[in-house]
């Protein structure tokens, strides 16, 4: 792949895109992969037609080729096509209708009960498996071969959206996916053709500047930061959503109540249930 | 870029090289991004060489273009070139020469700091922060972001490995990278040119069989599995990594005792102490 001849010009439209033209980073190299990765959008849309033969097992390989810590591969993945199997995840997920709608619905699995089995083989106990550390490295590992997916699928001109919700109630989902002890779902991957209905633009991000750090941490000049990104999420939101929403309003509407969390507050204690005892 | 004219063949041994001849999946679309990621493999080894100008600030944009929990970007990242403080990181993580040598090291935060900074500055109390389920946004949010950044890295010809042996001592890190309350270090990621010396065949995983399910988790065949990816791994570390180990001896060897973990027992106790309650 390295570096092709993709003209300058369209790396600065794509970052100005990510940014918005006041913060637009400095350039340097591009290629095809930068340019799909930095369009990236989420879809809550999708048309019926379904995915050619083969996709699932490509996006599953990509997802594979992932790094894993120390090659435990602690991470599985359920692709959901019954419809009733469907409804009962889309209500877990605040009835978010693309987990009907979609042509492939992936669930991603922290999973330990792989390890267990082989501990219970070899006649041993795994000491390291109830630590936070490990359902960590099982949840971000299922991060990074999930983000390959996604990169796999949108390469192939499809659409991705991460369903997070479903952590609103995570033992409903081991219920209805038949989980084994030790194994619990992290997240939902909604994939297939994007309904036109749902094009939406590129989503604007904080500015490098408010999250890359050189050898220390240090806090930039925020209260300036945000009040340029509200304005950019603000305009964003009006043109896409249909509401009029600035990011710090939608910060406080996601994270300022208990309440809004819809249950994830209960997290720790149904992963403890579900054998995630986060020592 | 869609489906492409790459030939279906380069698919086939691409998919063999990652699953081994007897487990390869049916083949499915095919093109230059798919390649990319299936020919995926972490590097520990470096030459000294700096990175073409832009190279950071484009991981960046590629890091910030993945999905993230709600648009919160609860997470940063500080790029460390300061030689004192690469040693030091690299003594924290069992002395991985690597960290020392690469041209570009990056620890990966979970920031809830920057959510808790616009609390303060309206007068509010964030109530969602101190739950396990922010936290774990956090940290799966900086993995998609890093796996991004993996893939435009490997788009430009460079390698990386991740070194998720930071977590050995997270407040060890936090010390050296001056860390606010709510701030930890989840993972660190090497980027450079490989040292050909450093070069490696790419990893077999377990066939998809052992992971992939379809609409509920069945236990697989697993000692059929397990008795063939075995052999497949010690191979492999044999030609590779000149040692002999099947995979079920490395996951004994990482997972069985606490000792293994290398301090990362003591995970929970860390990020309580670096403000992150977990509850």
């Amino acid at each position: 792949m390295n570096v092709s001849t993709v003209p300058v010009a369209d790396k600065k439209a794509a970052l100005a895109r990510r940014y918005g033209e006041d913060q637009t980073p400095p350039a340097g190299p591009w290629n095809d992969t930068l340019a799909l990765l930095l369009e990236h959008r989420s879809v809550r849309g999708y048309r019926p037609d379904p995915l050619p033969p083969g996709t699932l097992e490509t996006l599953i390989a990509a997802a594979q080729s992932a790094a894993t810590s120390s090659n435990l591969q602690t991470w599985s993945v359920v692709a959901v096509s019954d419809p009733q199997k469907r409804k009962r995840l889309a209500e877990i997920a605040n009835n978010q209708k693309h987990i009907e709608q979609c042509p492939l619905f992936l669930v991603f699995l922290a999973d330990l009960s792989r390890l267990d089995r082989i501990a219970k083989a070899e006649g041993m106990t795994f000491e390291g498996l109830p630590y936070v550390e490990t359902f960590l490295v099982a949840a971000i590992d299922a991060g990074l071969a999930a983000q390959n997916a996604v990169v796999a699928a949108e390469s192939l001109g499809l659409s991705t959206v991460y369903i997070g919700a479903l952590r609103n109630d995570v033992e409903a989902v081991a219920q209805v996916l038949e989980l084994p002890k030790g194994v619990a779902g992290v997240f939902g991957l909604c994939v297939g053709h994007a309904d036109p209905k749902a094009a939406a633009e590129v989503k604007p991000r904080l500015p490098q500047a408010a999250i890359l750090h050189h050898d220390r941490y240090v806090v930039p000049d925020e209260a300036a930061q945000r009040g340029a990104y509200d304005a950019k999420l603000a305009a964003f939101s009006k043109r896409n959503e249909m509401v009029h929403q600035s990011w710090t309003e939608r910060v406080i509407s996601r994270i300022a109540k208990t309440k809004a969390l819809n249950g994830r507050d209960r997290l720790r204690a149904a992963l403890s249930a579900l054998g995630f005892p986060l020592n």
